[in-house]
């Protein structure tokens, strides 16, 4: 019987990706993923055999895994970021429910609240929340209520998927309700193209951010209530107690 | 002038690592950290200068790396899981405020929320929460209502630090104030030494987790309220929409 790993491939370069996720790729038969990630590696594994699904076809492309598994076969399946932080992982294990003799092995990445928050300096620096705003597979409601959750807690906030071309005004909304428990002065960042040659970040503040422009590249920041810009970049204190001046 | 880079290194042996922390790491003339994880690259890295200082004395730490830096040293602070979370990169950025010519760089690092996850499963597959239970730097009061909060908001939830020598009641009382509005039933799991030799898992009810002994080397999870058991594994589903059977 074959295996599957579910590979986070980290935000996109190969630097960024773990030693453990290389090891599952140079172990596997066949790499299937999505076309813009199995493309990244094309060129280091010419070698073996590689399958991609277009976007939206994550049930094909799973089920198109076991089918190479109960061949016999060692197949890693490619995500960016994590493999289980909205990634495929969840998935692969829910279609595999009938077929325990299959070894499914997670390998996780950096996710893109990791990435981009070293990018931004230290916007994670203490409790946080990963809210992703694409109303794909979750209704819109429930999105405002878990933002709205995640401002009376006076968490951190990582911003994923914050607008697309079909729904240009979720970011906008999302600072509104925000800023119904915060002030409009917090300090914000955000990062577009994390890992790429055209990676690029921002400080603002929440008032800001609901004018900026952005896109599925685009990773947004809230800070909680002690967030500070400390030399253009945006830091949380891994405390509340002021033990460390 | 020199650079400090504030590295990541994941849950434990080289493996989790990324391969842009351990570039850092060989471009570095001093490593420097808490001693349980410096001694973790001694033998790797023994023509290099190591320096450690113990638990709690963090602004020391970054105080070292600040002044080896200024004396023109590359210096990589390390820390265990990522950078940012709960780790080091915000108190080096406040201390180094005032030192603008001394470069300094975060590298992300698998934080256990992702390290966990990958070993229960998938069980961060939607929006999340990471809460830690320590309140040596944050007020208990605080913790309660970022758990309140979570659980309201219907977001999974990665627990750190449950419980320690000095505070060992602390998952129960988090259990308690979750379970106001979490169903006793509701699939959780738990994962000890992340990436060591003894990792192990267990999944469970919220009704049983508040009985489970766990210390500083567990991390906890709590699913939302779509999350199921599935083979042992704990899984969060990508979306709310019932689109994927």
């Amino acid at each position: 019987m074959g295996k599957i790993y579910v590979v986070g491939m980290g935000p996109g370069k190969e630097k960024y990706m773990t030693f453990e996720a290389k090891e599952a790729l140079d172990n596997s038969d066949i790499i299937i993923g999505y076309t813009v990630y199995v493309d990244l590696l094309r060129e280091k594994y010419k070698d073996k055999e590689l399958l991609t699904t277009g976007m939206r076809q994550e049930v094909d492309r799973c089920e198109l895994c076991l089918s190479k598994a109960k061949d016999g076969k060692t197949v890693s399946l490619v995500c960016s970021g994590d493999a289980g932080v909205y990634g495929m992982a969840s998935l692969m294990l829910q279609i595999a429910r009938n077929d325990q003799d299959i070894e499914i092995e997670v390998v996780a990445g950096v996710t893109a609240a990791l990435s981009g928050g070293a990018v931004l300096g230290a916007p994670l620096g203490h409790d946080f929340c990963v809210i992703s705003l694409s109303n794909l597979l979750t209704p819109w409601e429930l999105i405002e209520k878990r933002l709205k959750s995640a401002a009376v807690g006076d968490f951190c906030i990582a911003i994923y998927n914050p607008s697309s071309k079909s729904r240009p005004d979720h970011l906008k909304k999302a600072c509104e309700i925000l800023a119904e428990d915060i002030e409009s002065t917090r300090p914000c960042g955000i990062v577009r193209n994390i890992g790429r040659e055209e990676q690029s970040f921002t400080v603002c503040t929440l008032g800001e951010l609901s004018e900026i422009e952005t896109d599925m590249f685009t990773t947004v920041f809230i800070g909680n209530s002690k967030s500070e810009i400390i030399n253009e970049r945006l830091v949380t204190p891994r405390g509340y107690v002021e033990h460390e001046k």
